[in-house]
């Protein structure tokens, strides 16, 4: 990793910014990229931040803003008043603007808009905070390059000279016509090649990808990956050009979205990182752990109805770990297919074919456990124990398999992550199923 | 999910190929996206798969063969000739044409290179299958346009035009000196707005992102997520540009990877589908399944070391699955919390800290969980077993919290993929470490 700093090099600059040392801070942050900078300044105090910032050019202060994880500039920003805020917001794009006002008490972002320059930028920000942040709406920037279906070339290029410095990258221009309903596209490079007379509505593509203003953004996410597009413009109801999707968020939305499912598979409640306060990771881990506690209790109650049969024969205990494991094993492995199976866009086939394949696999699996823990048990322990614990194994994986198939699709149905199923709750249930069978199993066979 | 079609339209294109409805076909694909043609053939048979390719224009077609899945892609290139697929690969970039290529048997490579017209992508090709399939060098394209330092904004734009045909999507011009060493970029914006007889010394950005071709995919991808790329720049060892990385394949990298990362974590050991053969499916689960087993027959053999202790006081195997569940649920939290860390930059503070703070949430979870089971177990059963369970509750907390921090950073350490440590093995292990740690602390405390 090349953005780590060593903890030698942060204190030395925090001694810098404590002798206000500025001539060797400026040169120090001269040719740093502002993601570097960011990196830099998550090692630092909020205060010795804002100090840094204060050298910087404004231009670049906006970017390193923008570039803070969220918690850190949640606790540097408390320390700005609206004026100073405003400069930087005044540079930054009106996606990320409106993201750092979000998370400003409402009183202070009124006051940051109000003390605001640049007038076009504020009704961006404003038009943008109307979006709930996970839609296209919430991702996207209004910046962008869009020229009228009737001009030439020499007027696109004109437009674009005009608009360069507004926005930062332009990856293609949008066609509108006369009511900004979105028509298509040209490339930069089409325009770069055309000649200065040329017509745009000779040159441009009309068929192109777009997202509406209320679509999910796991949708645009996979909209995006789907077509390889590096930008993607966002239409309202009446197909009007609203703003654009650029992949360096969607990118983003992906990376957050496999933390999720990584969160949700391993139990945790919150979106924790390591560096956030004790309370908040003991929080985030607790809710979890209590299902399974009270799972456990419950398995402990359930056991206590043999305690005569575990007195009389006290091996049975011995396989209690054995079955537990194994349903847990084969729940999660079957939910982890399913899951991405959902999210790489779907079972191509029918239901039956689904369950079927399933079926076929938990009892090739099944059945070769069971032997394999049956060839063990004949040498070690009484018979008819061996054949309980290798037929409630099986048992157990039939259902594992089953449980951890249908339930992915269940949360999805419903709206809920999917990823849940390989979660610390199905472990639970798929421990209680498992101690059932077993003892189900055992009363059967022994007791006959 | 958009790009699903149904059984029903899938059935119906099947139709028409056994009755060789050219006329209807061609009219159905006529304006649908490359990707989408892949979609559509990813539910056809790899015969009716070719027959519609014949159909399409050999550029669409060669888009369609690089969007196809790999596995479907490969069943559907044994049908193919030599002469017949490098008709496509004339047409599709060299990277995607490159990975194609090493899906075939080698005598069939030689045989397609030997028969493609477009003698400058196949030295593009040959090049490319130098490089190993996961590094910058495996990932990059060789089409790009590059100018000369010396050049005007007139020489860019010519030379834009003589590669644009080449060059499918240009997202900047990169510029080098006389012996091809990377010296920058000016973007399409610029040379737009530009005046004819601009120099590029003048106009061309010096300090840009690069990365080396033996860069490891995963490290370019972090690299064009932290300064937010389309696109980066490829060098070989003396510094010379040859080749690029567009963010689609990044995308890809990352996606692949949280896919590796979910495997690891829920015990598969190939990277699986729900479309592949049962016997792929059964394979891939079994060894972790084994595993599994293995460790669950070991702790069966441990406690039948307590048959004794477990006929006295049956009430002891009650709590096998809360203590072992515990255990794991702890484990994978930690562990989980740890690998996120580790991808997205790693722990920022020193050892000391992070192994402090995970002591105090250890404490702080296994207090509130030893408690909560001890006023439990109170009411219902003796108390000297309550507090075994809620001593060694407490224990096995600590120490599976300590197991799933530093795993994750050893097998980082050695290269394996951290994920593993939330996956069946630590699980298994986390098991056996519950066992010992609940009977050892039975054994002390019953026996006094």
């Amino acid at each position: 990793m090349s953005y780590e700093y060593s903890a030698k090099y942060i204190k030395q600059l925090s001694r810098a910014v404590e002798q206000k040392e500025d001539a060797y801070l400026e040169k120090e942050f001269e040719d740093m990229h502002a993601a570097d900078i960011s990196a830099v300044m998550e090692g630092l105090s909020a205060e010795d931040c804002k100090y840094i910032l204060e050298l910087l050019d404004p231009n670049v202060g906006a970017d390193v803003i923008s570039d803070l994880e969220e918690d850190i500039r949640k606790n540097f920003m408390a320390l700005f008043e609206a004026g100073e805020l405003s400069k930087y917001l005044d540079q930054t794009d009106s996606d990320d603007a409106a993201d750092i006002l979000n998370e400003l008490p409402v009183k202070m972002r009124e006051e940051v808009l109000g003390s605001m320059q640049n007038q076009e930028k504020v009704l961006y920000i404003v038009d943008l905070l109307h979006y709930e942040e996970d839609c296209a709406g919430g991702l996207m920037a209004k910046e962008l390059v869009k020229v009228n279906i009737n001009w030439n070339v020499h007027q696109c290029i004109e437009e674009v000279r005009r608009q360069a410095k507004k926005v930062d990258k332009v990856y293609t221009v949008y066609v509108v016509d006369d009511h900004d309903i979105l028509l298509g596209r040209i490339s930069m490079k089409r325009l770069l090649i055309a000649d200065e007379e040329d017509k745009v509505a000779d040159l441009y593509e009309p068929e192109i990808a777009k997202v509406h203003s209320y679509q999910e953004d796991e949708e645009v996410a996979e909209l995006m990956q789907h077509y390889d597009l590096e930008v993607i413009p966002v239409v309202n109801v009446q197909g009007r050009l609203i703003g654009r999707i650029t992949i360096d968020d969607v990118v983003d939305v992906i990376t957050e979205q496999a933390e999720k499912d990584q969160q949700a598979m391993s139990g945790l409640s919150e979106d924790i990182e390591e560096r956030d306060s004790l309370w908040a990771m003991a929080r985030a881990r607790l809710p979890w752990l209590i299902v399974g506690m009270s799972g456990g209790l419950l398995g402990a109650n359930f056991l206590g109805g043999f305690e005569d049969e575990l007195r009389l024969v006290p091996a049975m205990a011995f396989f209690i770990p054995l079955i537990t494991a194994t349903g847990g094993n084969v729940g999660i492995q079957s939910s982890t297919i399913v899951v991405q199976s959902l999210a790489s866009g779907g079972f191509q086939g029918s239901v039956f074919d689904r369950y079927f394949r399933v079926l076929i696999v938990a009892i090739l699996n099944g059945l070769t456990l069971a032997l394999l823990v049956y060839a063990f048990n004949f040498l070690f322990i009484e018979h008819a124990l061996a054949v309980v614990v290798s037929v409630a194994l099986f048992s157990v994986i039939m259902i594992a398999s089953f449980m951890g198939t249908i339930t992915p699709i269940v949360l999805d149905k419903f709206g809920i992550n999917p990823a849940l199923a390989s979660g610390p709750f199905i472990t639970t249930c798929n421990d209680l199923i498992g101690l059932g069978v077993y003892f189900t199993v055992a009363k059967m066979l022994l007791h006959s």
